[in-house]
């Protein structure tokens, strides 16, 4: 395809890694940062050593901290900040371009109270005249991975498939396949809620709990997530999917994922407080735990995963009891979890 | 529940632990092998060092050489053999014992040529005058783990629902829950394919493809799954659960696993028959390879993930091709793959 300007918003990891598959498709990539001294590593000795410490970045990876500058003459802007900064950008970007823009974001989360979907947030913050379309793109991907051009596979959704289509062309390669979905809200609840599932799988691991309780946890966790999702409006079928069992899959067994790492410091016994202190970055989970309980309440679904886990995380539940209550409190029937996924869906 | 004597027939790895399992429960349990100096050790160390070095046996487990002295006054019998010796011991059962039984099959894999389930094999060798019921009890379980009674769940199906209630309660335990599931098709189908995916996922973790490109290979694997178990006459909804995505799960993430380990070593370059040699145990994926080749062909069903495997197994392909030829071939949108499963669910 035509060779583009594209910018990418955000220099974490996986801003990065993914400014990393744009410049090797051969894209003008401008990497924004707030951040002055990253800018100039980036520009100076091509590196993102805080994200991504083995990595050197393509020449056509052109840092900026101004974000009039990265946005100029880009109709492509990849958003990948933590959830919690999204409105705040938004606006930001909202303000400085002067053009219609497709928004990509890559971010997992819901937000709290709101209980919005993160495309949902970024409508309301850039006026309908400037936001041509909304893209996610969620899967199972670890940024170190991808940044080590390593085989992966994604997703991407929109409500306007043939925008879908086209982010599907600027990232597509060799090493990084991309697939499209119709289902945005599938595609955005699996990777938001993910975490939680991960915060808890660290948790078991954190208590030596081994493979098999981690194997039924996941399993349960899908049913869970696809229970709410369905109820919300997504196809169950997206659930079984790269953006739903396989990003499940990823963040839940791989030492890689700050979710699961944060859960299992937990199991290991120590506060939420030391865990975010000793983590230095975001770990979305812990949000998502409180919008996920919210949503649960709203849509009258049974999430006992995220109950325990919310009860850990803010009401000082003892880890070890958390996971033990769970492991026992399951019915004796399989089928009577499973079943209500179709019938919700039926009912629907 | 009233305490039993109980056979199990079989000492490897999965057949001990499970008669753990029933001793812990206070059963009495006569652990059958047709090895004399292993049921020796049993019988007077109280260890089986060759299958699960680290552990002590509870006395009430008792060694024995003799079949029928094994079989005599068990209602309950567990088949814990590999799937190729299943007809030649359910033969022998069936000469040995005198009154009818229930056979609890812990097996996993299907027969080439006839494309049998195990538990239609037992049915061919076993008269219905001696064969009360026929269970499968299938899920996310290393037999190492559940020797060491870390926190595990499996599944227990039957034709016969009660005769699957009636195992639950003889299994179950604080550590080790059973779940039922009335779907005897899928809940075999799930266990005996899962190894073929195994054995791929050895082999992108033998290449250094990573996390994310393993993720992918299990997500594709559970959709290759579904479809060919749905068009068998299993409930989708079986592949959802701890005999489906719960088992491919932990056999693909773990190195516990005797068909991962076989893949790993293939990836690396290893030939078929060293890596068999190598293993010293059975690896059941490479026999359930050739008799899944063969259902896609009977079924119709695209299975691309088992026939790359079997060109690499028993057409000399390369491994890295084979990947790779995998990774490339995948349709551009998602649900293609994926609404089959429900498509065909809705045709049959």
């Amino acid at each position: 395809m035509e060779k583009q300007k594209v910018a990418v918003i955000g220099a974490g990891s996986w801003g990065t890694a993914l400014a990393m598959v744009l410049a090797d498709n051969g894209h003008e990539v401008r990497l924004w940062s707030h951040k002055i001294e990253q800018v100039e590593e980036i520009n100076t000795r091509h590196t993102n050593v805080k994200y991504l410490p083995e990595i050197t970045l393509p020449v056509n990876i052109v840092g900026y901290s101004s974000l009039g500058k990265a946005l100029q003459g880009a109709k492509n802007i990849i958003l990948a900040v933590p959830t919690k900064a999204i409105r705040e950008v938004a606006t930001k970007i909202s303000s400085e371009t002067n053009q219609p823009v497709t928004i990509v974001h890559v971010s997992k989360g819901i937000e709290p109270n709101t209980l919005l979907r993160i495309s949902e947030m970024i409508k309301e913050e850039i006026p309908a005249s400037l936001l041509e379309d909304v893209v996610v793109l969620s899967g199972p991907s670890h940024a170190e991975e991808v940044s080590l051009r390593h085989p992966t596979t994604v997703t991407v959704s929109s409500e306007n498939i043939s925008a879908a289509e086209k982010i599907q062309d600027l990232f597509i390669n060799q090493n990084f396949r991309v697939y499209t979905n119709p289902d945005v809200i599938g595609v955005e609840i699996g990777g938001a809620l993910k975490n939680i599932i991960a915060l808890a799988a660290g948790m078991t691991d954190g208590l030596g709990y081994g493979d098999n309780a981690k194997a039924a946890l996941i399993t349960r966790g899908l049913a869970e997530i696809a229970r709410l999702g369905t109820k919300m409006g997504a196809n169950p079928l997206t659930f079984s999917g790269l953006a739903g069992i396989g990003d499940l899959i990823v963040t839940c067994t791989s030492v890689h994922s700050r979710n699961w790492r944060a859960g299992n410091m937990l199991g290991k016994g120590q506060k939420l407080d030391e865990v975010l202190e000793n983590m230095g970055m975001v770990v979305e989970g812990v949000r998502t735990t409180k919008a996920a309980y919210q949503l649960a309440e709203k849509y009258h679904v049974s999430m006992p995963i995220t109950n325990s886990l919310y009860n850990v995380l803010f009401n000082n539940v003892d880890v070890e009891d958390a996971v033990d209550e769970l492991m026992n409190r399951m019915k004796k029937h399989e089928m009577e979890d499973l079943v209500n996924v179709l019938d919700e869906r039926m009912n629907d």
